[in-house]
């Protein structure tokens, strides 16, 4: 129950998140729901689908309500929620740690192996966002230096290996902390990956 | 029957317009044919692999080959059909009602909620466009403030809604006068989305 | 055993072309191994899921760290590759081709029918690099004139027809050469789509 809950406000935090990031490039309410949207349940409904099984939101709506009722609200209050933006991106990154680590955690429990777990639950994290970027033609993460999926990758891959010696609890309670952490601190210091693992743009 | 044969004519009509919609980037027969294929098709093709039913084009190739057809006969007649394009606006704006209608329909037949078919309804009738832009590079229905998805959003919420008072086919009916009649007065009339329902772009 | 070698080569030899197709823009490890991995695998993952079967690297994972080693070594030695990114440029249209036919191959023995059969192996061979463009907001092959698909679409072609009349291995051999000859004929004389089967871009 606590669960559901949490689930739904993550989803009605990235779909805040999620019409913040497109609302400078001009868009209309229908553009911005629908990208607030897929930003929200994108990466859930890719890991369904290629897993084979029913995608969540088709079977229980609540997920999409929650999306859409967000994203509405985010559009017609958008104004207000500048202020709160610094705040959001916290919210998000908890968000985005969270949807990772019980992605990889449902996986698991569905016999998957667990690299698939930990690769799973990444694109469950991050591909809403990535959908979003890639319909409104800005750049995504994965053009970016951002420490925004790394985080997400280091949490679940945690997640999946202290499994073997801690009880579920423990090791996603650490999987949390070192995924949000990481997160945390990139966007109070403005963290970007290291020079030496990232490429330079050249000048054609 | 008939319907067997209006669909297939209103995939023809997404592929031409598909096919006209990137002829003016430079493209290759290839490339404009794949694009072509993809706005007629790509819609249907992302609902049936969500729902994880098999997908129509697989099951009955026919529905691939009017595309195939159509894409390639717009190909090579794309200077003759310059001049019915405003027609084929109309024309594509009766196939879209129609393919949204119809697929909002054949969910609620295979028992799923009523939100789910309204949504499906949209995605089967805008996703093969939207696909397109994203894989052409240009800028989708998303960015824009066209009035093209809000008539089908609107004439799937009154089928599904006025389903529970009227028949089948009356209903039907009015949901197709509705979106085909709000689109055809879009087009006709240059109607746009409000501004209080949009945002403006920023100059950054 | 030997094919399972060879497939594992080709998603290699995909993976490490798609690292240093994106490399010049500047990205990140993270981004460019993303990258190179939907390059590798993503036009049979999306085959699969068209056709709701388990994808392959997630039944067999040896695929995917296949993908992401070869991935990860192209991005750390991305400056000795340089010299032999055209020596690569033959080695991928092989793996193209080779990835095209044995997918039609697989599908004709999973009784699909012979254009389906024909679609998917296009798909395969040339989603994956589609995907890695749209995302990374590179225009893809679909939008330039190089003879890239044409030729795995003729070798798909080729060996469906032929099977008709010759055994499996003559046809895929025969399937081969015409499309790895097309393509290296491509490279070497850096052929393009004809004039007359192109649009040209029209200064707006």
């Amino acid at each position: 129950m606590t669960l559901y809950l949490v689930e739904n406000l993550g989803i009605a935090v990235f779909a805040i998140t999620g019409v913040l990031a497109v609302r400078q490039q001009g868009v209309d309410v229908f553009g911005a729901v629908v990208l607030g949207v897929v930003t929200a349940i994108g990466g859930g409904t890719i890991r369904d689908t290629l897993l084979g099984i029913p995608i969540y939101w088709v079977r229980d709506f609540t997920y999409a309500w929650s999306a859409i009722g967000a994203a509405l609200l985010a559009f017609f209050l958008v104004k207000r929620l500048q202020h709160t933006y610094q705040w959001l991106l916290y919210l998000d990154g908890l968000g985005a740690a969270l949807f990772g680590i019980t992605a990889a955690e449902k996986l698991l429990s569905l016999h998957f192996s667990e690299p698939v777990a930990v690769l799973m639950g990444l694109l469950t994290s991050i591909g809403g966002g990535i959908m979003r970027d890639t319909l409104a033609g800005r750049p995504s993460l994965l053009m970016s230096r951002e420490l925004y999926a790394t985080p997400i990758l280091l949490g679940c891959t945690v997640y999946v290996v202290t499994g073997h010696f801690m009880n579920n609890f423990l090791s996603g309670l650490l999987a949390m902390t070192c995924a949000f952490g990481l997160r945390a601190t990139a966007i109070y210091r403005h963290l970007e990956m290291p020079v030496w693992l990232s490429t330079q743009a050249e000048s054609e």
